[in-house]
């Protein structure tokens, strides 16, 4: 059952992932645990500097001596556009304004995010991180050669078929398929937000008739039901992310977990409102404001940067109602439990479900 | 791996329904090919007259001995808004024009709508029809009772784990869960549509961990793979949908049959335009003409009504432009075959599968 290709290649023992949630949750002591307990734990390195992503490596490398993997985000061009950056400046004013923030931030350039992207495969490159995966589109080729050549693994991120192909076409070795359940932002970079809205059901058995590389599934899986049904549609291994996001090791906010458990399926709403890129998340008042501008607001990062210190405020004062709280589609499967329970658990139930089943 | 609880009740040899597409796809011969092959056809009567009726389930009984089911849309209150009645009128005449289409229609009330649904349902009950199940809604619990008085399986349709909830407690005797890939119309009625768009990989455990009825697997399932994972989701059967409209036995126009099965999964998107109800279809320059406008348009079932010209029109002329190309998020995986070809590839490769998995 746990064995296959896709396993042996990433030297683990269960073809569990644990998905790269930048932002905080993926805490050093998070990803080493899921690689002591079998699985590829993933460090969140979008948000990171070259410097935090070294020291991040170093730790994750002192807490285990299991393969893990990293995660960067692919920088695209977008448009400065002042027009839309004072509209989304006005609109979040008010916020700003109650939640006591300052609202002076500093817009991001692309010519230095494509800067800080090639450090950070420096970095990744010359601490050999076993495994770099990566979201928002597919790296330069030389990026890709050049990390291969240093053996490391390479993951691609997709939503559609197309995307799929695309990843395979750029020498990928294996390819994350983003169903339209997944929590966080949307890895939709070919077509647009919409088109990239594919359930798993739908999205892995489409791919796989069309690529040969290992599928991962991602969206919506938290236990065993999920896990076996990914693999009857052609995914060799799972990623999870909220399911973890809610573990002790996690680096999520207590109110984050907390509302996350609470939840039930229909509050788990798509919205532009935090970064200017699609993302899922468990609705609050700042996506409820924002809804009915959310087309008119500045691209990502630049909204990213507009919004950050009302997130930061927000999460400091236990707030959840300006926080993005990212989540799947089946919070109602979340559960409190550390690292070790959760995959213990989910590797008993498949045992149990699949007699069940009598396959 | 066949036969459980649901296949028993149903008295049907595999656990496989043929959804109820109303409009015009679930011909006789379909309804009763799908039965005469071991699964449960099903008439899509919500748009059918009393007579219309009885006359296609005194065919359907002509060409099977088996047993099959009948599907009824719960009708509900609606807004008779002058003021969007005009404009979407105004929206629709270009095309009226450019397809020489007469715009005079009648706009239903309500009060019909309630009259004749009780006379569809008079009409099952004195017809013996097996199965009735329901879309939009849960029907009173005086035709509940009535139905299953008379020895009737009734099924009721949610998209959230609250609408199954509901289905249960109105004693409905299974649900079908309508995962967001699901092709034609969302049957959402508790939540609001958005809410609704919950994948199958997160719909089926969540619901299957609040309630007690057997689940019906509805959306993106075209093939063994698809069947397997929904069972082990926690569902007892699969509800498929376009699988069976690119059928031969279909009553499908050929244009509609030839678009799917040329079509990708992201071209398959939501829209609110043709019925004033969201549904899933094939991108057309209908949807893509009213897209700006959907929000201002007047709701379910009068927009359906001002639109029936149009899309008749185009039908005739074999345009697909202005037709409502239903369809479920998983095109690639359609074929043209006949309904016996579909069901014994569906069970061979089920076999295979199994062996594949090693489970």
């Amino acid at each position: 059952m746990w064995q296959n290709d896709l396993t042996n290649q990433l030297g683990i023992q269960y073809p569990i992932i644990q998905a790269p949630m930048a932002g905080g949750p993926t805490t050093s002591k998070l990803v080493a645990a899921v690689s002591n307990e079998g699985g590829l734990g993933t460090i969140g390195a979008g948000y990171l500097s070259p410097s935090q992503i070294r020291q991040q490596i170093q730790e994750v490398k002192q807490l285990t001596e299991k393969n893990f993997g990293i995660n960067l985000f692919v920088p695209s061009n977008y448009q400065q556009d002042e027009q839309k950056i004072m509209t989304a400046k006005e609109l979040l004013q008010p916020i700003e304004q109650e939640l006591k923030v300052d609202s002076t931030v500093k817009i991001p350039t692309y010519e230095q995010d494509l800067e800080t992207f090639h450090e950070q495969i420096q970095v990744v490159v010359e601490e050999q991180v076993p495994v770099c995966s990566f979201t928002f589109g597919v790296p330069s080729q030389e990026i890709i050669d050049h990390l291969k050549k240093n053996s490391i693994i390479v993951i691609g991120t997709a939503t559609t078929v197309q995307e799929a192909i695309l990843n395979e076409q750029a020498g990928m070795d294996m390819v994350v398929l983003q169903g339209s359940e997944a929590g966080g932002h949307r890895g939709t970079f070919e077509n647009n937000a919409e088109q990239g809205l594919i359930g798993l059901m739908s999205l892995i058995p489409q791919a796989a008739d069309q690529i040969n590389l290992p599928i991962i599934a991602a969206g919506g899986i938290m236990d065993a039901r999920g896990a076996i049904a990914a693999k009857c549609l052609g995914a060799q291994a799972v990623q999870m992310g909220t399911a973890f996001l809610v573990c002790e090791e996690s680096g999520a906010s207590q109110v984050h977990k907390e509302t996350i458990i609470k939840a039930s399926e229909d509050q788990v709403v798509l919205t532009k409102a935090f970064s200017g890129k699609m993302a899922r998340g468990v609705n609050n008042r700042f996506i409820e404001t924002m809804k009915i501008n959310e087309h008119i607001l500045p691209p990502y990062p630049i909204q990213n940067e507009l919004t950050k210190g009302i997130r930061k405020a927000s999460s400091t004062s236990r707030n959840p109602e300006f926080m993005s709280l990212w989540a799947g589609q089946s919070p109602r499967l979340a559960k409190a439990s550390t690292v070790q329970e959760l995959i213990n658990q989910l590797i008993k139930d498949t045992e149990v479900l699949k007699k069940r089943l009598s396959f």
